[in-house]
């Protein structure tokens, strides 16, 4: 697939979302679109009115993207990659490091609430991982609290409590898939819970996942080298979600 | 101008260089290109042997820019906007901003040292700082050390020493209209000085100039809302570099 661009819009300045798409049709598009709209407000970018064809996947799931630049937008439809769906079934090994910033530290200018398409820092920090042995990334605070990863939000349980990170008090992006998967944490008798958790916190807890659209809900299996039980809910919760 | 890319290609993966073209022909050629060549081994980007057409700028002077995807390499030759023209001319008012870093505090797996393609947050700063009443925005590390603008170096005067930010210690993109401007400066009777400097010493410099490509050198004419006198080094230092 080829589009036509103007140079201006290799600059990543612009906004994107990624979906799961679905034989029934995108999962999750209203909270997609509306995570979209408030990131190119953040970029003060018109968004026109995105029409996304409500059909469905044509195998059994695909990526649906959504584009904006500055100049244009576009929707596009791929595969989901071999890798992102063995990481769903099988897991993911994690290794934590720093983002460099405080909690709260990060600038009145910076574009921390925005899904941008300046994704490079993101997928430098996933090369970083994967040269140690891992395969992704865990984003630790100056004081060491657990974030989020370059393409994916955090997810632990912690007794009964289905736990994220309270974005706005992190300065991390809203994770659309993990919002979802709390508010349906009642229905299988789990508390969801918002709340700023430290990495030696993290390392008791009873499960820890990495929730994003493609991967839904990858267990993490190793943290920081040491390997982590299988969790009986990996199944369950997947299943809420409908992966 | 249209490109043609794939989509991968509008995330920001990739680096680039800005280059002033002359009638003469590029201006600091091999210097932009090292910079190319060590931003991309940051990214794990094989740039393919560049070629420049020698050629001259048409009219007086204009923009040349080489941008590397991780897939493709492209270079661009367009006209200086009229507004950096007139900052060259009548300088930039600044209003400086935490940067949200500690020196030494950006983290490993980060491409601080490359210049790369994920430009949103870089524009951010500069709208911020115009919704501000300013020009330009100059970034500060969380102990209040002067780094760098968006898109251009810091340069001052102290006396009788022509300064700029040491960029390995500050972490911050080596800057080549800098470099080449503090190689000169002998030449006029000044001593080139890599030092850092607090935004407080800084307000004591005396002159502030901001050093990119395209606007070569832009006389601070107020920071933070506080009028700065002319300097007679600015015609002199403009004569120096060929503007």
């Amino acid at each position: 697939m080829t589009l036509s661009v103007s140079p201006d819009e290799l600059f990543g300045d612009g906004v994107f979302e990624t979906i799961h798409l679905r034989p029934a049709g995108p999962f999750l598009l209203p909270a997609h679109l509306a995570r979209l709209a408030g990131s190119a407000a953040l970029l003060d970018i018109a968004v026109p009115e995105i029409t996304v064809d409500a059909h469905g996947s044509d195998g059994a799931e695909e990526a649906l993207r959504i584009i904006c630049t500055r100049r244009s937008h576009r929707v596009t439809v791929s595969p989901i990659p071999p890798e992102t769906l063995r990481e769903r079934r099988e897991g993911v090994r994690v290794v934590s490091a720093g983002l460099g910033f405080a909690i709260g530290g990060k600038p009145p200018w910076s574009l921390w609430g925005a899904k941008t398409l300046s994704y490079a820092e993101n997928f430098a920090a996933r090369r970083w991982a994967r040269a140690r042995g891992a395969d992704d990334l865990l984003w630790l605070s100056t004081e060491g609290y657990a974030l989020e990863a370059p393409t994916a939000s955090l997810v632990w349980l912690a007794g009964s409590d289905l736990c994220t990170v309270p974005y706005a008090e992190a300065q991390i992006l809203p994770g659309t898939t993990a919002g979802h998967l709390l508010s349906l944490a009642p229905s299988v008798g789990l508390r969801p819970c918002h709340r700023m958790v430290t990495i030696d916190q993290l390392r008791g807890a009873d499960a820890i996942w990495l929730a994003s659209a493609l991967r839904g809900l990858a267990f993490v299996t190793e943290l920081d080298g040491v390997p982590r039980r299988r969790s009986r809910w990996t199944p369950i919760l997947l299943d809420l979600l409908g992966y």
